[in-house]
């Protein structure tokens, strides 16, 4: 049995107005789920100290926070260098749960190669999360046989989406309506956007505020200092190519948790 | 007469555990002055969009308490960056204060060139705030005679400090414990660091830690974009090049204050 996580009612219920509808799960739009952006920074904006270094940056009260969050949606979503880097569970363990979200892997290029021995493989073996949902750019017929096959067994599968918006570095990218146009066609009615840097920084993107219902922050009192994953969005400018902000939120709280600080904040103006 | 601000006294009240004390505004260590470190910052970590772009990070609020935190130190400190970019008023501006901070300015290169135009010295006029000591790596000897003179008649003047500390980018840099040593010696019992980006990262490099007092760091709910003067400290390894946190607070606060926060700590361990 794996360590089960409890999450006070009473910050649950300081949550509560970011979250999607208990009753009907629904976004405020019918026609796309309700998209929770949420992760956990240092003071400078770092998700880790590299690529691939594990790095403990928030409380245990922020865990158990992240697994009731997961409670509450139907799908959470990383980008593939997160899947690759971390090999995370991306289930959920808070013991009030009735249901697990389902893992949505970003991977335009199809860098995974699904294996029995990923840990959210072997966690939905155990009957205690599901198989991920790969999006791609790949064309179905291209993907490898086995990789199919690991993922299908699991109850996962991969799902083509087109890929040719233009991204950072000459890589082409998912436009993230047609991300969650693919979602909505698998009845996710709600997903948690986790990371890692990349995806938070293109969905940061000014075009895409409007997607995005709900931004939930942690922040930790420590810099891990320059050369970490820094989630900051491309630069903005006016039509002079003056500098603006390139994002501020809404509707902002802040709560105190443990050593931790959670902003609840709304990216729409 | 310019504008006065007032700072609520509940207000203040949190923030009195991180303050120097108001009886002898004396340090933990007699041998020093109190340092408090303190900026405001977007969830990115900029303290503005570009160097010379003023940028409004945080609310009014904000602004009052840095009147009033300027109020409760003897010394303001800023890089020579800050001055020339921002040409600031460096005085203090609450209605309450009953003398005005000197400010200092960190100019190992001498890149000042005081001029009776500059706003700090506009205001030294018009007896609403202090003329600078500059701390400089040039020998007073090679300081151009104008330059001493602008300054003097104002009453403030170059203090030589030596300057051979390795630094980035290959520039000489202060060792904190000389800029200490400096104001010391001219019975400046606290002092306010407040920016930029290169002077905070210097002082929150670990051989400095045990020099800061208290730390309070203003955050604004807007990610400014890549590009802009970003707070991180240099990167620590530990001995086997292991990335490591490069600096954490200890007694940690926060308090919303408006749409922002205010983390209040301490570096020491
Ligand atoms: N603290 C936290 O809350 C948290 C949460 C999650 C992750 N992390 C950390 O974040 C780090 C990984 O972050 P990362 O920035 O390197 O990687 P990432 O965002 O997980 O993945 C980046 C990759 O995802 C794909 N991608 C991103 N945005 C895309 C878009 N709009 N359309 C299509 N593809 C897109 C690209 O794949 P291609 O290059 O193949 O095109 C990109 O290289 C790890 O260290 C992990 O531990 C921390
Ligand atoms: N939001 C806020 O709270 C806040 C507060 C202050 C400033 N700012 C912003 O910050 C920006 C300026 O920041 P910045 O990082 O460019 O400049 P800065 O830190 O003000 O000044 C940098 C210069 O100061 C000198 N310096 C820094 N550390 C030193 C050390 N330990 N020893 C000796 N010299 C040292 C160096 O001069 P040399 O290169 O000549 O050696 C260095 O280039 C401006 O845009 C300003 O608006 C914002």
């Amino acid at each position: 049995m794996s360590e089960q996580l409890t999450f006070a009612p009473s910050s649950a219920a300081l949550l509560e107005p970011y979250l999607p509808s208990l009753h009907n799960g629904s976004s405020p739009s019918p026609s796309r789920p309700f998209v929770t952006l949420t992760f956990a920074t240092s003071l400078d904006s770092s998700l880790s100290l590299a690529p691939g270094v594990r790095t403990r940056l928030s409380g245990p009260d922020s865990k158990a926070m992240t697994h009731y969050l997961r409670s509450r949606h139907s799908a959470i979503l990383v980008g593939i260098s997160t899947l690759l880097a971390d090999d995370p569970g991306l289930n959920c363990r808070i013991s009030s749960a009735t249901s697990q979200p389902r893992p949505i892997i970003i991977d335009p290029h199809l860098r995974w190669k699904p294996s029995g021995s990923d840990k959210v493989l072997q966690l939905c073996r155990k009957g205690q999360g599901l198989a991920p949902y790969v999006l791609t750019g790949v064309s179905i017929s291209d993907i490898p046989q086995e990789s199919s096959a690991v993922l299908y067994d699991h109850g996962g599968k991969f799902i083509h989406a087109d890929s040719s918006a233009p991204g950072p570095n000459g890589r082409s990218r998912f436009d993230w309506n047609d991300i969650l146009n693919a979602l909505e066609r698998e009845s996710l009615s709600s997903v948690m956007v986790e990371g890692g840097a990349q995806i938070i920084n293109s969905l940061l993107e000014p075009k895409y505020h409007d997607l995005v219902d709900s931004v939930i922050v942690t922040i930790a009192p420590t810099w891990l200092g320059q050369g970490g994953v820094v989630v900051s969005p491309g630069r903005v400018h006016d039509e002079n190519g003056v500098p603006l902000p390139a994002a501020r939120l809404s509707n902002v709280q802040w709560h105190p948790f443990g050593e931790d600080v959670v902003l609840c904040g709304t990216l729409r103006s």
